[in-house]
């Protein structure tokens, strides 16, 4: 069937007229190719399709939630027992212990658990425990590391409607840097609450690093000299590099971890973890929301989890990450390509060489959408366990059809005009 | 059957090794009568059952979300559908420019809608597309009025973990009180971004009070001539007082409303409401989150929107309210009870008169749980389309056995340990 994307367009005119700019959010396809469809209309194992009904190899999985592939069968009997009994009610169900138990058992630095809805909910929460539980006030993370979206922590380039006293007591070091921690530590000596880190380093518009493990380790070491808390922020990595906090990969504990996105796969639930020490703090801590103890998400959760300790799901989507990572080199070597593949294979993220504006990569990635492949050109991407062989050699073959096109074009290519203010952002950094 | 909690103990120890406390947030028994259940097994129209299987009468309604009656018919059948189609996808469904338009139609101050999960994600949300459009700092606030449980707005007796500057800019006046208003706007002349407002007020261990309308007026009148913005927070009322933002009663259109908990009946959404001139701004800002653009409760939002629309949901709600009211006036008296029951029928609060430290309302409302009518001790309680007059005569009998009962005993009562710091803290006032 043709691609197409007429509903998406009159969807697209309704939205301009009822939610502001049309969208907004990490799901705005504002910065995307023009291409990009906005709406989605179902999703199964790997597979989504838009309103067009246009169907793709998904390589986004919802920005990470979808863990064990869309409609996971056993996720989604979870769901609908939970359902049939109760959802929002007055208080939370047996099965909010039962997760908190089994997160306990299964990441090792974890004593207890705290639920909520957001990743922000997780990453601000954390944040309250370490100053409650520290009596201090400032709170150490990376330039350009994304902590969510509240005004102490949204991104430095998108700050309209903040104030600077949302983030009096927020002051940045270099990723991976442990002199730069170091320093910014003795900078604010006595006051550091918490040192914020991500897995490893996953920003937008850049190669991924791995983690230096002398930053790691240094990040551990001037925690424990100066009493602050380390908190890992594994809401985006949690769970697709190891099955338990992402940091015990180097035999680090964290204080706290913050985790979101995938443990439910897909149902809308997140959490701090914490060690012993910090449990009196979380205590006192005043955070709720109205359905941070619905059920429902809760059982997912430990359908979830239960599969992540019992099954080989790590190892099948680090083995579709991989073989995804081989053939797409392959591909865009024959066509004269360079393709800068970053990050761990189950999270790539993929940039071209000689390509400062994007525009090659804008072109590809719009090429493999019309082709069935949904590839994102500045967001590292997703793998999960429903990624087959048949569905990465799907894709590899639409990659090699976006390939042979952006070749023949790639002259006539013009600069990405919505990418405008996020290359003079680039700039300006 | 006999009402125990042999199940609930059981659960309690095991939570009080896995989550701090026990338990967190709003739904945390600690300071309800020790009778209360923690954990609930199940909830079907009016009705929910503890995890030992004790059947109650419910008038809290999960603090908000049941509106239509806990498994609306209507309400699982649109959950079921969307589920079977996708959820948490790489974008939104065409369903959520479906629950834009909605609102747009059914809320006459709207013009645009944004969609998010927590009702704190709403307020902060408003609050920073209020700085956005009026590039100023100042947030105003009623004394006490709950706004969610973000840095910026936790309750001012709940701020372990927090720093003064989270509220640098937020001021506070007196609900109800037009030239506390007036006062705390002159203060800050020229720098007003927002006024704050609940439908009426409703805070914790207080009688309730109906707005009063020159206060009202005077805050729409006062934005007007300031151009700072109007924000009434429609999220524990919204939809039990009126079909459209409760201020509307008045013929008050905020510049922007923020709804939460009921609309679509349970299902984890909230929303920020804005008029035209506030789009601009909002489109600025940015705000996301993992699940915010999730399918299913949008879907449930759709067609609880519905129902508001075109059915006599709010009347027979109001009408369930009212004879509680008028049942439970009567059996007091009879009794010999004075009862002050405040805040509209729908959303009852009930305190005792003499009873300055709560101990008959504590033991009146242990006394009605054990006889199948779950009531609160000092948070206004919810009714719901779905109770009707044999529900409501089963809880009017067990209140009246529990006045019967605390008739008995009201001079053996002592003070109730678990209130110490909340009697603390409201003397300190």
């Amino acid at each position: 069937m043709a691609w197409t994307r007429v509903r998406d367009e009159a969807l697209r005119e309704r939205a301009l007229q009822v939610i502001p700019g049309g969208m907004y959010g990490h799901m705005s396809t504002a910065r995307l190719p023009a291409d990009y469809p906005q709406f989605f209309h179902r999703a199964r194992g790997c597979r989504i399709w838009d309103v067009d009904d246009n169907e793709y190899v998904d390589f986004m999985c919802a920005f990470g939630p979808n863990l064990l592939g869309y409609q996971d069968p056993a996720v989604q009997a979870a769901i609908a027992a939970q359902q049939a009994l109760g959802d929002t009610m007055n208080g939370p169900s047996e099965v909010m212990v039962e997760l908190a138990e089994r997160f306990v058992a299964q990441v090792s630095h974890a004593q207890w658990a705290m639920f909520c809805k957001n990743g922000t909910d997780a990453t601000t929460m954390a944040m309250v425990i370490a100053r409650a539980h520290t009596r201090r006030r400032v709170i150490l993370v990376a330039h350009d590391a994304y902590h969510g979206a509240d005004p102490w922590c949204v991104p430095l380039s998108r700050t309209a409607g903040t104030v600077p006293e949302d983030r009096a007591h927020v002051a940045y070091y270099a990723y991976n840097d442990p002199q730069s921690l170091e320093d910014l530590m003795r900078r604010h000596k006595g006051d550091v609450a918490a040192v914020f880190a991500t897995p490893y380093r996953h920003d937008v518009f850049s190669d991924q690093q791995a983690l230096n493990a002398d930053y790691a380790h240094a990040a551990r070491r001037l925690c424990d000299e100066t009493g602050a808390v380390l908190i890992v922020d594994d809401i985006r990595a949690g769970f697709r590099l190891a099955r338990d906090c992402s940091w015990s990969l180097l035999g680090i504990a964290p204080d706290l971890s913050c985790w979101g996105k995938c443990f439910a796969n897909g149902q809308p639930i997140s959490a701090v973890l914490g060690s012993e020490p910090l449990r009196e703090a979380a205590r006192t801590i005043f955070v709720t929301g109205s359905f941070w103890f619905s059920a429902v998400p809760m059982a997912a959760g430990v359908e979830t989890l239960r599969q992540i300790a019992q099954t080989d799901y790590l190892e099948r989507l680090e083995a579709a990450g991989r073989s995804l990572r081989e053939g797409l080199a392959e591909r865009a070597r024959a066509h004269g390509f360079a393709l800068r593949q970053t990050g761990p294979a189950q999270m790539p993220q993929i940039l071209f060489d000689d390509d400062p504006d994007f525009r090659v990569g804008y072109a590809w990635t719009a090429e493999c959408l019309k082709n069935g492949a949904f590839f994102h050109p500045y967001h590292n991407m997703f793998l999960s366990a429903a990624h087959g062989p048949q569905d990465i050699a799907l894709a590899l073959d639409a990659a090699d059809r976006a390939f042979e096109t952006v070749r023949r074009v790639r002259g006539t290519l013009g600069p990405v005009p919505q990418l405008a203010p996020v290359i003079e952002y680039l700039a300006r950094k």
